[in-house]
């Protein structure tokens, strides 16, 4: 039997997904990311928990066929990371040689991945309709990041930027600065940061059960849900902006379904249907078919995209 | 030898490109489209002058293996023309089998595609640039068209929208209805209309050498190049859009190339270094990398893609 591990490395912890060659997610685990001399500690302690949990199973090495990471950061075409915001591991960190290297292992396949666009690969691989070719992820949380699927295979792109919905531009005139350096993403309405700022403008002027609570994209969908007219607004400026990225999106690609996930797609049916609704006041031509539905792997399917991409050719 | 041709079906007429199996264009040629009974006309031409080209070469039916056609509108995934607002050939026009039985050889191989996918196909297969596998084909003229190739291969999606970019939704303030029933597409600020429509709008307040000429992409082009101001803002005002559109395809699929074609293309390197500015106002991340280049084949590019499309599996 040969053997897997999906791993998604994220600037907090790394989760483990064990696999065997019939697709089975034997066991799940994770530990914290490291925090000094990251390029080594991970490397490092990625070895060390692979080999723990073979081992555990009386295996060595020899049943270890590949290695999928995610990064939460772009990867270009040749793996490299060239810069990642959020692991702290300097500029052009080639990880596929320094996993193959470490496990000593030349005929180990090591591949490696941008987190969203992973977890995306890991939703529409565990949807598993085979007739399904275009999907769009959307991931909606501190960020608001995605993935595309587009004849059945994950969209990278030039420079690993493909996904990177979250920045495309939306309201140039807003003046809100993105993470990334731009103005006006979709990000800065839709990230958690974003919806806090709307909030807070929003009951500068207006009555809210929200002011004296501290603001999380959780407490503004509870109040939303319980009427309140403030979060009721953010709830729809956010679901405009998601509605016409979508559709945006769908004048490109014209995918069949967009999944949403992330923690903020915790607010379920109800964000859901608002989202769908700005999507079919902008959305072109036949592209008002397209459905949207709820993620289903949670925080499982970044490790899941890892192990399914090392099956690819 | 195998015979093939590539069919580019226009609103006003007809273009052959005739290709034997070394992939050599043979000869092309043009005749109109038919405007009576248009479905069985449109056959019947395309199988007359197949068939009287054939016998030039002193070949005969036996000889030809594929026949690729375009379509000025959007095509299922199944081949279907659902509807096509620029050849009245009404509701599920299925034109493959209405080809295949004309020509009464069930081995002939006919394929369909919409024309601004399958022009970015052609010029995506003439660039011939083994390592390329990521271009944005965009074409300029009456309306803002489109094609995107990703992974090395044509992006046609779901319903058959997918590189409907001019349909993007851009100004949604601006009140402009776009010829896809839209308000603020890109099509409304950089298709014909809309370039007239900008000019028109700001000749009421200021002076212009275009005042007393009748307005074409060319007029104004051409006024730009010698100054005049008001034709300045419509070059700027379009290459705005096209500009932000490719930033905002950018975050989605990160092309390396994107070409630009149709009539309002012959303005040349001077729109092409407007429209680069306006780009890297807005580009994101690495996707500030990707070059603009003009298209090649001008209006072959369609039958070219639509002959490609025939070599593939």
């Amino acid at each position: 039997m040969k053997y897997y591990f999906g791993i998604d490395i994220g600037g907090t912890e790394i989760k483990f997904g064990f696999f065997d060659e019939t697709k089975r997610l034997i066991d799940t685990f994770k530990i914290l990311t490291p925090t000094e001399n990251i390029r080594e500690e991970l490397v490092n302690s990625i070895f060390l928990k692979v080999k723990e949990r073979l081992e555990k199973e009386k295996l060595t090495l020899d049943s270890l066929y590949g290695i999928g990471l995610t990064i939460p950061g772009p990867v270009n075409s040749a793996g490299i990371i060239i810069f990642c915001a959020n692991l702290n591991v300097g500029y052009d960190f080639d990880i596929v040689t320094a996993i193959k290297e470490k496990f000593n292992k030349p005929t180990l396949k090591v591949v490696v991945g941008n987190d969203a666009n992973l977890a995306a690969y890991g939703e529409y691989k565990i949807l598993a309709r085979s007739n399904l070719s275009n999907l769009v992820f959307i991931t909606l949380g501190t960020g608001v990041g995605g993935g595309v699927i587009v004849n059945k295979k994950l969209v990278t792109g030039f420079t690993g930027s493909a996904g990177e919905i979250g920045h495309m531009p939306y309201d140039l005139n807003n003046n809100r600065k993105c993470g990334c350096g731009g103005i006006g993403c979709v990000e800065t309405i839709a990230g958690t940061a974003g919806m806090i700022q709307t909030a807070n403008d929003l009951m500068k002027k207006e009555k809210s059960i929200m002011k004296d609570k501290t603001l999380t994209p959780k407490v503004i969908f509870d109040s939303a849900k319980e009427g309140d007219l403030v979060a009721l607004k953010v709830v729809d400026s956010v679901s405009q902006a998601i509605g016409y990225m979508a559709a945006t999106i769908a004048t490109i690609v014209d995918p069949e379904v967009f999944i949403i996930g992330g923690g903020v797609a915790q607010a379920g049916q109800f964000l859901l249907s608002k989202i769908n609704y700005h999507y079919q006041q902008v959305a072109r031509f036949e592209t008002t078919k397209a459905r949207f539905e709820l993620a289903k792997l949670g925080n499982d399917a970044g490790f899941y995209g890892a192990f399914y991409l090392l099956l690819e050719d």
